[in-house]
């Protein structure tokens, strides 16, 4: 996994990690319910995290854009579907997006390139089922 | 169609046409971009106008809002996925997002009135095709 | 009650009520961990709904800093405490908030007004104890 | 005057004072402070008056909006220079600013119209030197 | 003192000299107002402190949260009192504020630690008078 | 050129140059339409870059505000022009915005540094004509 991806991961780990044992029952219950509001449901669990993607990307937060980039891609989300979500950011939120956008696309090669890797290790295999691959993810 | 949606769209038309004749080339250009933006492509234009919609709630603008709404419904997005996407316009957006989310139920409604009045008048024949009637909201 | 709060409180039950029967378990659960939030922990209430306020304030979300107004005033937040309020408001998010403080000053006067009239009604009495008036807001 | 930029100046005006009466010597500070910013320094008065107006567009304050616009066109701001610092804002801030935007047009009709018929009662005489008129602006 | 804090507190030195001895009147009249809003007024110092936190929490701006917890910990905030704030902050400002309050809870850490630094130096001594140390922090 | 500048500059062109080649039609038409917005029109481009300036300073986007800065004083703005930017900046959108200007100060003595070693290399032969200089820009 490259650096920057790495390095987010981590953080965010050991972060969040810290904040739910320190942290309070309600601060619990936010990050609970945070998790639930992307599943499958009226809307697809993809278009649910497109959306948090789209809502990252104007609020122009970029851990949270990386994160739902990373979720988007585990559901198959292509580079095409990607750019029209970066199109639907920029016209929007104008061009005060565009530096935010410009990291995402460095983020985007990140992620391609891990997962370009554990396809080359094998890992793969286990995903070939998409719909396995989603439930694994709560875990 | 009931008050506030038709106070919506008499200014907004006429404030646009005011826009555009006053207005550079530069202005008209972000207009059209504006539109091509949520046609189909990679993403369906019913996906991309949602995430209009949420990109809109979260940066809270009622009359974003209300435009995206109608063009939802227009697509044929159920009460069920508005619903979800007010619920991922609060986790992301927080509850500085609950009167605009207020709001929109009260869009909602009017809309939903506004869509009987026209079934009531057999206006609805011509839409049975969904498709169509996407081909047509471009025009 | 002046009308501005009135309308507000109208409005603002009405739709919370159709929210919340129409809405599913994660906006209800939202809702829920909202009330909680500000309860007496830590922090006394009345410094959380001043926080509440103050963030409202420096958002830009009238409904929502109406609302807190009306919580801080129950928890006997006085004149000089809002003005320091909207001092570190003004402060911290620049002059774009003043239109914000002066709808919140017509608030304060409306608040006030209401407050008198209901004391005038006798119905202060329940109220002298303003630790019983806490406890009876959660109701 | 029309009926919009009336209420607005009434509003704002009684708004104003009872802060100033009941606000601390802090906010009459930020008030003080506000004013003296825009005046000519190393940038002209008029190019400051734009930059609020630019400022308070992709922040999306129509009041801020209304305000920078008297103080612009009291400044000689023509149509055309307003309608670029619209665009300025629809590339900045995004689609987002275009109901602002909206807005700012009808305001801009009623400024233009107030300007009319003062000058058909004959109170332009003493503002044909510019000069002047902006001297006036502080009374 | 750990090194994120440190660097902090050295940039944020230099640039405000650099800042203050390059800048005009009115930059320092602002930098002035700014220190006098947090004393103890109506509302205690550390309730403004707290107040100054949430905003800047809300508004996601990393620095400014840094800065008012360094003042809030000198005030004596306790941990349960920063995660109450958190709280707030989470259901005001969303999901898009958590990235924000990770990097929170590690300058908490920072903080804590560099207290525990100069506890052990025996720094605290002068200290032991929460009120005296309050006065010296206008110095 | 000093180490931020030239990074910030490496790290646009390599995205944009990737952006532009993966994204679609319309990401091109928003970039084209985005350097349209400052050429010289009925207000002249270094007022427009004003402006972009005073709007992503008041948005708080580091990115935004170094690439204006380098445009604005390409275009001459001089350091007294710059600080009067920064106060309007502060005034409209608070104390929230001093890490920006911070580091706003820190990216000025980054270009006056690189001018110095232009000049002292003799680049700055070919710049004497403040008009020439302008229309290469857009090359």
């Amino acid at each position: 996994m490259p650096g920057k991806l790495k390095a987010f991961h981590e953080f965010r780990s050991a972060m969040n990690e810290k904040l739910l044992s320190k942290g309070n029952l309600q601060l619990k219950r936010f990050f609970n319910l945070d998790s639930q509001v992307y599943v499958d449901g009226a809307l697809p669990g993809k278009t649910k995290e497109l959306m948090g993607l789209v809502a990252s990307a104007v609020l122009r937060c970029d851990d949270c854009i990386t994160y739902h980039m990373i979720q988007c891609a585990d559901l198959g989300v292509t580079d095409e579907e990607f750019f029209e979500t970066f199109n639907v950011t920029l016209i929007v939120g104008g061009s005060i997006t565009i530096p935010h956008i410009r990291r995402a696309v460095e983020t985007l090669e990140e992620i391609r390139a891990s997962e370009k890797r554990k396809r080359d290790k094998g890992e793969m295999g286990k995903r070939r089922d998409g719909k396995r691959r989603r439930d694994e993810k709560g875990e």
